[in-house]
C-alpha cells in the first residue's frame, strides 16, 4: 500500500491526452489502432503514453508535451537512422515540393529497383508496395503463378493476408509454434485449408517429411533468422530441399533487412533466395517495401494481374534511395550491431549482480530478455512502469538505432539497475501486481512482442 | 507518307528521357511500373513521356523539362484539389517536422475515423490501409467473419487480391463482363474457385437467382455506379436482397468517393451500406484508404488477425483530413461535377459539327467519350497524339479536378475541335495506323480505360 502510494506521487503530471484518446479510439476503430504492436494494452495498459505529438532522434513526445528516450520498438523497426533523419526528411520535402503522384510515373522507382538489385546481385527485378503484409501477398502470388503449386511452407511472421492466416484453417495452433498464439482463422475461406503449412526454425526433419508428402509446394517462405541462430548449414540445406522440390525460396527480410548486413541478412550467410522481402526499416519511416527477385520467377508478375495506385507515389521510393546512401555511407548495420551487442553484455551483467536470470534473444540490433520467472509478465510490466517514470520507453525488446549514443545506454542502465534491485529486493518471486500502477501489459502474439 | 514526316517534325523536341527511362524499367520491375493504368502503352508506347519530374494545378512536367496540362486522369483520379495543393502540401510538410512514424500512433487517424462516420451517420467505425486493393482484402475479411460464410457476390473492380480475381477460377470470363477481359487466374489458389461470384450493374434477375442458389453469400460488394446511372431502385433492390439473404453490403467507393457528393456517392441515392471502402481523392495525392462500417460488422476485425506497421503513418490521415476540410469548404464535388457535365456537353457539340458519332459515358467528374468505329482504338491514340503534339495529356477519360479552369478547357476544346476536324477530313474510317507517329495504344483492361 505503502509502495503504491508513493507509485502515484512519483507519477509524471498530465500523462493523461494519450490515455484519454485512446478510450476514445477503441469505441470508433476497431482495436484501437492500426498495428497490434503498438496497443497500450501491451506495454502498460493504463500508462503507456499511447500516442505522439513529436519525434527526435530517439525521442518521441506524448500529447502532453512530456519527453521519452525511446529504448524500445522505435517504430516497430522503421526507424535504424532514428527518428525525424534531417537528410531522408529533407529529400522527402523535396518530392512535396514537385508533387508525389501523378498521371505519370516517378523515376524514383526505377532507380531503387536498380539499387536494390545491385546490393543482392543475384536479384534481376523488383516491385513495391506500401505494407509488408500486401508485399508477402504478392511475393505468394508470384511464387505460385511461377510453379503452377498452390501450396506453401512457412516458418516465421509474415502478416495478416488470407494466405497466410490460413495456416490454422486445419490446425488452429499451426501458427503458434511461430510464435503466434491464439489466432483464430475467422473470415478466412475454407478453400484454403491446407494451402500453407508451417515449420519450427531449424527443424530440417519437418521439411523434409512435409516435402516428400506433398508435391505442390510453391514455395518455402521463412525469416533468415529470428530469435535465435541457425544450426550449421540449416539454411543451405533448406535451399538444396527446395530445389530438390522444384520450390522457390523466398526470405522475408522485412525485420532482419538492414540490421546485420547493407542488405537482406541473408547476404551474412551465403544463401541467396528467389524472392526477398523488405520493408520496415527501408524507408527510415515512410512506408515503403521492396519485393525483389530472380527475372524467371518474377516475370510471372506481370502474365497475372497485380496493379494498385498508391504503389506508385513517389514518397516511399524517394525515402528509401535516401535512407539506403545514408546506410552505406555510415555503415550503419555495423554501427547498430555494435551498440545492441553491449546492450546484450550490460543486460548479462545486471542479471548477475542482482542474482535475476534473465534469457538474451535476438539479433544484436533487435535484441531482447526475458526475466526467468512464470511471472514474467508483471515483472516486464513493472519494469515499463519505472522506466516510463525516468521518462524512457521501455519494455524487454530494443529495436537499436543510430541515436541509441553511449549516453542514452548508459542513463538507459543506470535506471534498469536501479529497477533491478528493486525487484530483486522485493523478491524476483513475489507478486508484482501489487507494486503496479495499471494493469498487467497483455502477452497475446508472442512473436509480436 | 507525307504526313507522317509533317507529324515527325512538328514533334516536341527532347522527349526522349522519359522514353529510355521506361526501356530500362520494364527489364527490371515486371510490366514496368506499379499500377497498369499508368504504363505508357495504354496511352501512346513510344511517345507517352511516361514519366514526371514535377507537378502543379493540374500541369505535369516531364523528365525532359515539357509542360502538359493533364486533362486524362489527374494521378488515377487521386487529385480532385489538383497537383501540389498548397493547403495539404503544408499539412504533410508539418507531419514531417514533426515526424511521421514512432512506437507510439498518431492522433490524426483518430480524428479521421470521427470525421468520416460524421459524413456518413450510418457507419460507426473505421479502418485504415495504404492500399485500395488491401482496403477491399480488408472489408471482405471482415464481411467473411462477421457472416461465418466464405462466398462473396461483386460488380465492378476491385483490385488485384487472390478473392477477387478468384472470380475467373470458375469461368475465364467471369471478370469479362465486369470490362476486365483478358485476367488469367494464374497464382490464385484453386481453392477460391466458386468463392467469388460476379453480376452485371443493374442485372437484378441474376443478383436473385446467384443469391437464390448459393446460400452462403456473405455480401454483395460492388460500386455504387460506374458508366451507368443505375436502374430505378436498383440499389434500393440490392439492399433489400442482402436483407433477404442475410449478406451484408458493401460499397467501394474508391473511385465514387467525393466526385459528386461530399462523401460516399452512396449518399446521393439514400442507400447506406454495412461497410463502405474510399481511396484515391482521400488524400489528394498522399496514400491513405479507408473502410468504414457499423459496428456490429467492423467489430469482427478485432475478433481476426488485421494489423500492418505501414497503415500507422501519419502522413495518410493527415492529408485526408486537410483534403476533407478544403472539400467541404470549396464544394469541390459540385464544381467538378459542373465542368464535367459541360466538357460532355460541348464533346456532344463537337461530335455534331463533325459529325462524328460518339457515346458519352461516366460520372460527370469521371468523363469518357468513344468514337463509335471498330478502330476507336486507332482514333483514341491519334487524338492522344495529336494532343500531347499540342502540351496536352489526354486520351477519352477525363478525371475532373478544381484546377480546370475554363481557360484550360476551352484550350483543350480549341485544339480537340482541330483534330475532330482532321479525323472527318481523313474518314472516321480511314486506317488511321498511317497517322499514327507510334504504335497504337494497348487495350486490354478496358475498365480500366
Amino acid at each position: 500500500m505503502k509502495i503504491k502510494k508513493k507509485l502515484k506521487r512519483s507519477s509524471r503530471k498530465n500523462m493523461h491526452k494519450g490515455q484519454l484518446l485512446w478510450a476514445k479510439a477503441k469505441k470508433i476503430i476497431p482495436g484501437g489502432n492500426m498495428l497490434i504492436s503498438k496497443r497500450p494494452e501491451r506495454f502498460l495498459p493504463e500508462k503507456w503514453p499511447a500516442y505522439f505529438s513529436k519525434t527526435k532522434g530517439c525521442n518521441v513526445w506524448d500529447l502532453d508535451g512530456n519527453k521519452f528516450v525511446d529504448l524500445s520498438l522505435m517504430g516497430v523497426g522503421t526507424n535504424i537512422l532514428g527518428y525525424s533523419n534531417k537528410e531522408v526528411d529533407n529529400a522527402v520535402r523535396k518530392v512535396i515540393k514537385n508533387g508525389n503522384l501523378s498521371t505519370l510515373n516517378c523515376p524514383e522507382e526505377v532507380e531503387l529497383a536498380e539499387k536494390l538489385i545491385s546490393i543482392h546481385p543475384w536479384a534481376d527485378m523488383a516491385k513495391f508496395t506500401r505494407s509488408g503484409g500486401e508485399a508477402n501477398a504478392l511475393a505468394v502470388r508470384i511464387a505460385r503463378a511461377a510453379t503452377n503449386k498452390d501450396k506453401i511452407l512457412v516458418c516465421g511472421y509474415h502478416g495478416w493476408h488470407d494466405w497466410y492466416i490460413a495456416s490454422n484453417l486445419s490446425n488452429s495452433k499451426n501458427l503458434d509454434k511461430l510464435l503466434l498464439p491464439g489466432i483464430i482463422p475467422l473470415g478466412v475461406p475454407k478453400g484454403l485449408k491446407g494451402t500453407t503449412l508451417t515449420f519450427n526454425y531449424n527443424d530440417l526433419k519437418t521439411v523434409k517429411t512435409i516435402l516428400k508428402k506433398n508435391k505442390d509446394i510453391c514455395a518455402i517462405k521463412m525469416e533468415v533468422r529470428r530469435n535465435f541462430e541457425p544450426n550449421k548449414n540449416f539454411l543451405k540445406e533448406i535451399k538444396k530441399l527446395c530445389k530438390k522440390y522444384k520450390a522457390l525460396l523466398i526470405f522475408d527480410e522485412c525485420t532482419s533487412g538492414f540490421r546485420e548486413t547493407y542488405g537482406g541478412l541473408h547476404l551474412k550467410y551465403k544463401v541467396d533466395p528467389d524472392i526477398a522481402i523488405f520493408g520496415k526499416a527501408l524507408g527510415n519511416g515512410y512506408a515503403i517495401n521492396a519485393i525483389i527477385g530472380r527475372s524467371n520467377v518474377m516475370k510471372y508478375a506481370e502474365k497475372t494481374f497485380i496493379s494498385s495506385t498508391f504503389w506508385t507515389e513517389r514518397i516511399g521510393p524517394t525515402a528509401a534511395l535516401k535512407t539506403l546512401e545514408i546506410m552505406k555511407r555510415k555503415k550503419t548495420w555495423k554501427k547498430i550491431t555494435k551498440i545492441g551487442s553491449q546492450i546484450k553484455k550490460r543486460w548479462k551483467i545486471l542479471s548477475k549482480k542482482h542474482e535475476i536470470p534473465i534469457d538474451i534473444f535476438g539479433l544484436d540490433a533487435l535484441c531482447g530478455f526475458t526475466i526467468k520467472n512464470d511471472k514474467n509478465n508483471y515483472l516486464k510490466s513493472y519494469i515499463t512502469q519505472e522506466m516510463l517514470e525516468q521518462g524512457f520507453l521501455a519494455s524487454n525488446l530494443i529495436y537499436v538505432s543510430t541515436e541509441h549514443n553511449k549516453k542514452i545506454i548508459d542513463k538507459y542502465f543506470k535506471i534498469l539497475d536501479k529497477v533491478f534491485f528493486k525487484i530483486k529486493k522485493y523478491s524476483v518471486n513475489s507478486n508484482f501486481k501489487k507494486f503496479l500502477n495499471s494493469k498487467v501489459a497483455i502477452q497475446s502474439f508472442k512473436r509480436l512482442n
